[in-house]
């Protein structure tokens, strides 16, 4: 079974309010993950038709401030199925809305594994990558999901065959959706 | 000017209540990120002596279900002093106390930039490490610091001469983090 | 200077935790009322381009119980413009995704007025409604404006000439969308 | 059995915090509907002596602002008695207790329906008014209901014997009320 | 200048949600605490028409168990003024109502300070007793002060004329107000 | 069987958020009441291993305003058990980071009673002080459990032996405490 990953897209947006904040008045690097784990599992249970748990988040890093007021949008979709996992990729836009300003500040990927009531692994529909982007970002999770194994002491570096890949690929991805 | 690792010590301690569970009764990923966020801010605030914003987080992943009313305790303390900017160890571990299980659940490193009130970056002491555990977190943190500036788009992977070894010298690390 | 309805949509998901409950385990109406009020501001909003408060909500009913742990999707967008106040349409969704079962559950209509820092209203663009649907909205957003006016004490029965019309309508409108 | 509208009276203080505030430090319209959902339903059930869930909330419009560490006192009792539903009716006082003010803000008539564990409607005494204004209200309730049903499409505009009739009434009770 | 201890009599009424519950699905102590903290506070605003801040609780025993669903009542009235400090009086009341039962669950007695904006003492009225229970509250108040004061390292117990009075007094109002 | 003050040892972090305050921008006591009752129950807990439910708190007075922003340290430990009750000692610290500075706030009491999960009491190790301070708080214990008792009304002021001790010693700890 296959599903696309149109079929798991969800947009969540929220308003920053000042328990979001710190001391500078901008969101919380520890408030929008929290946000993003919500966002993202939400993708994975469409496509799963399933519980999740999060197994794994990757480096996310923070640029742009985001102020108390502003509003934010996550988007999130399923990029790539294996057995019982799927990864999801978010995307968050902050807006200030009076003055017109709408900004790109992070993304991420989130992997979630499918469970049952007793939190035992089930399997997923595959994820079938229809526009070019989607692609980029199927073809990405493999190499995304060598070094989260690495990371994870879980694959021994020299098992990961695509561990070079994933640098060059990584930022030329990042070129083509900024671009 | 230097500071030792354990002048930025912290110990935060949380019980899972209702609303940071999932729909198994586990605490959420997010939420756990949450409080990660914080504590690593009060060393990082506490090594510096000054404001700090998040500027990334490293991979995460999670491994054990934390349920609730268990009782988790976040110990962070800063690895590294960079020229503005400091890299954080966190580690979680998670108590079921009637019942004496004691369980380690989560580590994760995240950075946080010093900054004044006006969010421009303020240069802080270096990191002295003393123990040996606290001299491998040190001299892993220029490595990370390389993954870490290429997956946000910021160094080129041919640049990274650490690069090789961060997969190598993590697992081992975290292998004498375990035993 | 006139803004598409399409301009101010707004997309808003959440997922029910247990402090969103009631003791029979299902999402209590006033924080349902609670969302609706966030994103319907966030729809004025970008419409406007202005800060926004809250001027009135129309009679909402709630239909479905909706249960801890399923998610709900809140679509606004204005649907008509007057000189400094704007109606916005919500219309919510709610799913039990590991079932598949997707109901309709809420749809309310909120007033908001364009304001700037000190209170004082500010003028917005008008509303220029392009599918069947928005014009339906569109045309009925003055006879509910009357009705608002009147139960607000703030017009006469007697001057209310779009009165009667209201009623039969808004329920064809109804069956429209419904439909 | 019947019991009196007294009986079911209960008043709820709350102070206005950060985040119950908008962009202008005034409370949100939502977190209002909220604690108004909350008292109107305490009153339902105390005069059901039974669990209530919310069925419907009539138009209620948002006059005057509320200030960040404002008292707000929310009045409720139960107006009129149906087979399984119950009309209440909530009045909100702020004050600026510092600076001496007070001033009334909203009104609102909330609908609940009795319902036992498995969500299945009860039967609820009559209500029995005793002061004037306990009359007006029990008059006016059979008005209000009626245009309830025809908003939420259960009654035909033309099967509204009394639908005329409310709005001369409305607005004289808010006469009386505001007198 | 005096006022009336009915003047500042305030009620609150919260609902027990989920989050507000230990492992045993009964209300937590601390959350109890917190909002005596808030009625109190606004009683002692109502006395001293003036900002205020905690100086101190006394002592407080838990008796009865208040389960999730159940309804709380907090009434609070200043029981004595002192040249810039109030002593409050809070009583609970918790209801299932759905069961008809209503029991008393906790007293406790707080001390407010009225303070401008730089946080500077100010003076507020007398209280002037009226009732009898009243009247047993206000003569009480110097006794528990005088216990406050002690406690608190202020005062030596040798300076303390009071001191033995308070024990006997307290358990014989604890009667009355019982009876 | 007998457990040290050491093993029921907890600390816990809070950074003070806009939600944690009042009017002044300060934390509220009523807040830093429900903190101190989590990490008291958890301290209980390290000592019962069993789950506990809050049986009183004893005079707190609350001296220093703490600022939004600033970070607060919690220490609790048990200071003594009785059959199935545990009293437990709970000092604040709270801290400036950027301004260095560092200031003790509150010392509280509370007691804890261990129970199974039909709330019936459990009995609970002995606990063995070992420093000179951890034996001035077990024995300061006994004389605070006679006043706790007299306050509630469960004990006659006559059969209370140790009263008088107890003003004498508490100010001599709390002289030892601080110098």
């Amino acid at each position: 079974m296959q599903k696309t990953a149109k079929e798991s897209l969800i947009t969540m947006t929220e308003m920053i309010f000042p328990n979001d904040t710190n001391t500078f008045n901008n969101l919380m690097g520890g408030k929008m993950m929290y946000w993003m784990d919500i966002v993202g599992a939400i993708a994975a249970q469409k496509h799963s038709d399933c519980g999740v748990v999060t197994a794994s988040v990757d480096n996310i890093s923070f640029q742009e401030p985001i102020k108390l007021g502003h509003v934010i949008t996550l988007r999130a979709q399923v990029t790539r199925a294996f057995t019982t996992s799927m990864e999801v990729f978010i995307e968050v836009i902050a807006e200030d809305i009076p003055n017109k300003l709408k900004y790109a500040t992070n993304k991420a990927f989130f992997t979630y594994v499918a469970v049952n009531q007793s939190l035992k692994p089930q399997s997923v529909p595959q994820l079938l990558p229809e526009t070019p982007e989607e692609k980029i970002l199927f073809d990405g999770a493999l190499r995304r999901r060598q070094l989260r194994l690495i990371l994870a002491g879980k694959m021994k570096p020299k098992d990961a065959d695509e561990l070079r890949a994933i640098f060059e690929v990584e930022t030329e991805l990042d070129f083509k959706l900024k671009s």
